[in-house]
Formats: structure tokens, sequence, C-alpha cells
């Protein structure tokens, strides 16, 4: 079976990256897009679109009229995006939602809706998958292995550190592991900063040089052995992995789910 | 609360590591050990046993009877491990049996003797519990992401490639991975072996080199993305946490379990 | 001092990446491109060059005699790069040439023309200097780690296995390594394959995943330690830290050298 | 041709790994031991030397007379060494030292002894192998890969960070890494210490984690590509590798070199 696809701000770049996806995945098919700027040069600039003949809409409702579709991916900004899903839910296709930016009412909103309606809806605010998968691994493993130190690695123009996934990923593994004060307690930095930061308890390090790209490892020791659960994130493209797996999940679920952890089998 | 613990074969690796282990740990208490060889210099050479006046049975029966204990660690060998089980379970000590040399059929009378007395016990084949988590992780990342190798490392002295560890992963993947064929259709090895063992459609490294102790890393690759679950193994004493671990677990189970994979959260 | 620079083919891959390196380098300018079809369209395509009103020239010869240059960096196919060359030297600037094209018979020529002009010229078959350096480590290593395994990792579109740098790694090993049968000499592979190709003596494993781009490791082993080199090659950009090492380096030679291995300090 | 080896400090932990390795190694000879406290039991606690009739001296003289040897492995504390080497020499057998206990005037009077004589000697205060090639590769690339930072990792017992290794390594690449100040110049620590510590303007990173051993590595970083450099030290016989080639390269020298790194080729 295949699973009909509507697309909502194509040209931006997680969008662009979701047009090529979908409309090279045997099991999803494309079968249109809304684009706030579509008319004019837009579908020029979009061949695969036009090659495709796949139709570019302007106003969401009528795109959600005329076409017949079981999944809404949007992938605009927060603003636009709250009303795309309370229109797609109320036309009975299960908005897949890549952002952060919406409120915690809009959120509860749209869990109303979509239970009220038993239309499936995910919320992502990370879709890289892999990123996913190793904060649920790290908080599992903290469970077992108390001794945690975590390492992530950027290209030398990030300008925080640490970086948000680690934080997170120190906050998940919180939740799960026992409170332990790590390292020997007579142990002294000759030079400060070596240790790292500390967090939950946890040391994170934080290292940045040209070269790197977006890089973590999460460490467990163990008396004689260690554990580590890294992720390395190249590009962009890895998001889609995540909007592919939320796609599929979404056609499963009657109600709203909110980040792709909750989601994973 | 204090978990009793009677720990049979005290004076091998794996028992003399146990010993160490419960002795240091609060919440477990070494209450009395088996040693079929205990009658004289055997208590000598056991200072850690003296000094704490730790009696050492040579008869498994009179131990249980004599001795108030919870836990009977066993890590002698499989012909006389099967018969302490028996007993233990029937004077309602649970077992924790570290062999993986015991037949389908002991374990199913086993299975049976502890259900009906509504006694825990487990049985694993492997009590590195890092190695344990690697395994169950990488059969949760296989559903997601199909494309995986794993890359094994030993010292130079180990005879057998693949690793049996690399097989039993490749093996317990296949449960979750979709059928899928790695690699470009066209890849052609100009030497013969670099693209490793194929092993449930899997590639397998495997690298042999003095100063590598037991290392497996497995590698999950998708479009732009990597995730690695790696494990080192020290040395010996990292099964003293899954020792741990199981003697913790078998006290809130009334059945047989078998694997310690079995008995993760 | 500022070293004045044409560069020729700044069209292609590596060649816009050097007009983008060239321009940005403070100890560095550029003074004329050559392009071949540069006129019209062409100079339209590349508003750095209009932005900074860098001349393109479409003949060579022209170029080298219109504007005052130091370095000619030559980007083109190998069939113009050697004439490219000749001229240079003849004009008294110094080619830095980043092709493996060149036949031996034009690289001996070169060679006695740049010796008889007193000018510098370097070929580059490979401008990734991390790699070079990786050999060249690589190489110093094995005279005291003999025993060696190789892993390299690419993406899972390419074709051959191993790598090309992985056999010109062992090659350069060869040099310093004693001869030496590694692994245990009753080693068996219960799975074909699994320890990888054999080169020189040396175990090459050739990993292929997406999401990986290109890697290599060279691992040695000794009693009780590891010494690990290893370079990751994120991105085409990469190859500019050796072009620009090699623009810096041939305004001190009088000669041609070949292959970046053999200007490091 | 065989090099025949005394060997003073057998007992000790370096000196009986000592013993083991120039018993093992084909092109090596231990012609005889000098231990303070060699009479009576101690022999019998070396099976190897008595089993093998290698005579023990208690008096380094005696043995220096009655024995003909080429080397002089001095394991033994700094207060017996000096003295020791300044022996040897005068008998014309040359010492490879193990410590980093000796003043620098000591070291003056040896390098003074051993030039007269025209004698061989090292002094190692490092005799592990992998790391001296890690210090000097670092050293090395430094020069071409200006951003650097460092990654040690020690078992939690260890009480200082960062490792002497670390600062050592930080201290050699500051010999040839051009100054640069490392990372975005608007980057900002949101939890202190999480981009670590700051030595020679090369941030050092310290993890201590149960199960970890010894481990450092060296990260340079350049446009589009990374090259690491990293060493695992597993045990103390890694030091063995480094006395043997120690052993070998002080025949071919006739004054006295203080580091490994300086007889590398």
């Amino acid at each position: 079976m295949t699973i009909k696809v509507i697309i909502a701000g194509p040209r931006g770049k997680m969008g662009s990256e979701a047009v090529k996806m979908v409309t090279s995945e045997q099991n999803l098919e494309l079968v249109a897009c809304v684009d706030r700027r579509s008319e004019g040069h837009a579908i020029r600039e979009y061949p695969i679109l036009t090659e495709k003949s796949i139709p570019v809409f302007e106003s969401p409702e009528e795109c959600l009229h005329t076409v017949d579709a079981d999944v809404f991916i949007d992938l605009t900004v927060p603003e636009a995006c709250f009303n795309h899903a309370v229109m797609a839910i109320r036309n009975n296709v299960r908005p897949v939602i890549g952002t952060s930016g919406l409120t915690n009412d809009q959120i509860a909103e749209l869990r109303e809706l979509a239970k009220g309606n038993e239309v499936g809806c995910i919320i992502a605010p990370n879709f890289a998958l892999g990123a996913v998968l190793m904060m649920k691994f790290a908080q599992m493993a903290a469970t077992y292995f108390p001794d945690i130190e975590i390492i992530e690695k950027h290209h030398d123009q990030k300008l925080d550190a640490p970086s948000g996934t680690a934080v997170k990923t120190a906050q998940l593994i919180k939740n799960t592991r026992k409170n332990k004060s790590q390292g020997h307690p007579d142990e002294v930095e000759t030079m400060k900063g070596a240790r790292g930061a500390v967090d939950e308890g946890i040391r994170i390090h934080s290292v940045r040089l040209p070269g790197l790209i977006a890089h973590q490892e999460v460490i467990f020791g163990g008396e004689g052995e260690l554990l580590t659960i890294k992720h390395d994130s190249m590009n962009r493209q890895s998001f889609m992995t995540g909007v592919k797996f939320a796609v599929e999940k979404v056609m499963g679920i009657h109600s709203l789910v909110y980040g792709l952890e909750n989601i994973l089998d």
C-alpha cells in the first residue's frame, strides 16, 4: 500500500530534502505541495515537481479539499504550521510536524483535536532518528552503568558549549541513573576545566575543531569494561530517515505523539 | 536490606572475583562458600574467607541446611552446577548460574522446578552486562537502520574469527532487521576478503593484534548519519557487574530466566 | 609578503574551491584566472571574480605575459596541464599541479625544465594533507610496530574494495616494516573473509555504509599497547589545506618535487 | 649477533617484565642480574633465573668484572642507578636506564663520561614507545594543522587532571604550531568547563571512568578533514617494546642520548 503525502514548505532546507525522499521511496507518493509563494517562479525552480506534474497549492485548505492524501508533512514555520495541522486533522489527514516552535497550549489543542477526530499526529522537534536512539539507549544503559561521561564534537563555528543534544542526553539519563558522585573524591584539576562541565552529576566535554560536523559519544564505564554509544551526523539528509519513519508510524496511531522517542518500538 | 549469598566455586577465576565483589558490596553479604576441595589448604589460600570467618562447606546440602541464605551463586563446572541448582531451589535459595554448559533438558527441568517452588533462578551464559546491552541495543537499532557492519577486535592469540559475540550479535539483529542486500550491487573486491565475512546479510570484520583485549563495535549507517554501539572488555572483573545485577534481580522473580537480556528493564 | 597566484580551471570542483581559498587567505592574492571557455557567461557565473575585478584569460600565454605572478595553480585536465606548466616555468612562474594524469615522460621533461630554469614546481596527485601525513606516520611507526591492520570506511556507493589509499598505505609501510607473519599461526576463519584482505602481509578491512564519507585508520599493535593513526575526509575542501601548503612551499624550492610527502618538514 | 644483557632490579614491576622479555627474545641473552637483596630467598622466587642458571650478583662491580656483557639495563631506584651507570660505562658496558629521577648534574656527568669513553648510554624517562611516537607525530602534524584538541582518558582512581602525557604533548606541539587562537571568538560556555582546560593555546579534556586504563588522542582539525593520533596503553608490558628498542639502539651509538624520541629513525 502506498502512503499519499502532501508536503508543506517544499523549498526550505528540510522541505527540499523531503521532496527528494518522498519521490524516491517506493511506498510513498507525493500527491501535492503547499507553498505560500508558489505562483510563478517557484514552480520553475522545482524541476522535480514540474517533471512529475505534482500540483503546488498556495492555499492549504484548497489543497486538502482537492487532493486525496494520507499524511501532511509540515516543514514550514511554527506560525503557519499550527493552522495547517488543525486543517489537516479536520480533513482526516495525519500531520507530521517538524518544529520545536509550537507552544504548550497549541500542542494541547492539537492533542485534543487529534483525539476527538481519532486522527494520528506526530510532532518531532528532532527528526534525527540516530540521535533519538542514542539518547534512548543512553537512558537505558544508565540504569546499569551509573559512571558516565559525554564527549560532543562540533565544527568551530558553533558558538555554545555544551551542545543542546548533550544537555538533553544528560537530562534523560538523570531519570534512570542512580545518584552517584563520579571520579575519585580527591581528584584535582591542575588546569581549570580539564574535567569538563558537570551536568546532573555527569561530565560533559565539548570539542570544537574545523573539519568536525556534529558528533556525540556517551561513554559508560564499569569495572573492567566500557560501553559507548556514538552518533555522527554528517548532513541534513539524516533527518529524512526520521521523517519517513514518522510518516509510516502516523498511519497506525489515532492520537497525537510528541517526540520520535515515544514511537520507537 | 542485605542479600545473603552463598558462592560455589570460590577458587576459580570467576569465583575468586565473585568473592571479592560480594564482600565489598554494601547490600550483599557472603554467608558461606561451597568448595569440593575445601578441607585443609584451600581455606588457608583464601585469607579473605578466614579473615571474615566465612564457613566453607564441602557438601552443598550441608551448606544449604546449615546457613540461612537468599541467593546461591554457582560458578563451578556444568556437571556440578545442575545438582547444586536443584538443591538450592528445593531449599528455597535462588540460584544464579554462570555457565553455558547446561543441556536443554536440564534447563527445562530447572524451569519446571523453579516454577513449582515459586523460586527465582537466573542462568546467564554471559555475565558481561555491557556486551549484553550492546547486543540488545543493536537488535533495537536494526529495526530503523538495516545497513549494518560489525568490527570485532581481539588479541592475536585468539584462534577463531569471527568471535562468538559477533556471530551472536548478527543472529539477534536478524530478528529485527528487514531483509536487505547491503553495499553497491556492482561492488568489487580487488583483494579477496576486503569486504569481510557475510553473516545473516551483515558484514563482519575481525581484527587481531597484540595489545588488543576484546572489543566489538556495531555500526549502523543511514543517509547522512552513523550510529555506533561499542563494547570494550578489559578484563574478567567486568563479569561482576552482571553477577551483582543478577543477584539483585533474582530476588524479585519467581521463575527461571535464561539470559541477562531477558531481565533488563 | 603576499604570493601572487594564477588559477587555471576556476570553474571545476577543485578550481572553485581554490578560488575561494586563495581569495580568503591573507598571504595569497588571486591575480588572474585561465579558463578556456571564459568568454561571455563564464564570468557572469563567477560573481567572486567579477566583484574583485579579477581578469580571466582564455589564453594561458596571454595571461602569463600580461600578469605578474609567482605561482600557477593548475586544476585543469592532464592534457592541458602539461602545456600550461611548460609555459609557466619558461615565464618564471612556479606551477602547482593537482593531477595524477601526467605520463612519466611528461614528468621527466618538466623536471628537466624546472631544474634548467631553477624554477620550483610541485606535482601533487593527492592534495589531502591529512591523508599524506597519515601515510607518512604509518610508514614511520611500522619500523617499531610490525603488527598492523588497516580499516578503511567509505559510503556504500564506492565500487572497489579496498580503497586506493589503503593499498598505497600498505605499499609504503612495506618499505619500513620488517617481514612478519601476523596473527596466530593456527588462526581459523570460521566464516570466509572475516580476517579481511592480505596485502604486503598486512590485513585490510573495507567497511561500506550509507552515512560514511571517506575514513581510514591504521592500527599498530604492540605488547600491551595500541597506536592508531586515523584520517577522516569530510569533503573536497580538505584538499585546499594541501594546495595552500604547496603554494607556500613552491616559493622556496628551485626544482620539481612529486608528491606532497616529499616536501613535508 | 646476540646482545648480552645484565638486568639490575629483576624483582621490580618493570624488572620482572624485562627478565621475561630478554629471555624470550632471540637476539637478546640474559647473562646476569644484579639484585641487592639476592641472597637466599630471592633466587627461589625467580624460577626463571634458576631454571636458566642465570647468576644473580649482589654487587654490581662483581657482576661487571665477572660477566662479559654488552648492555646494562637498570630498572632500580634513582639513588642506585647513577652509580651503576658510572660503573657500567667504565667497564665498557652500555647503560639503558629507565628512570626520570636523575638530577641534571648527574645526567651531565654521565654524558661527559659516556663521551670520554665512547660508550653508548640511553636514559628513557618513558619507555612506552607508542606514546613517544604519538607525541612525535603530534609535533610533526602541528606544523600543518594548528587547530588541535587533546582528549585523555584514564581510570577513575587517577587523582590529577590533565595527565602528565597530555601536558607534555601540548608542550612539544608548541614548538611547531604557529600561534593561533582556536574556536570561534564569540564562543560561550553555558556550563563552566565544557570546553576543557587551555594549555599552550590547546584544549585538553580529561575523562575519568572505571574500565578505562590509559588512553590519549590528539585530534587535528582542518577544513573538511580530521587527523587523529591515538595511543592506548593496556598494561606495563607495553614498556618492553621500548626497552628492547633501546637495547638494540644503544649498540650503535657512542654517547649519551636522553629520551627515546631522540633515537627514533
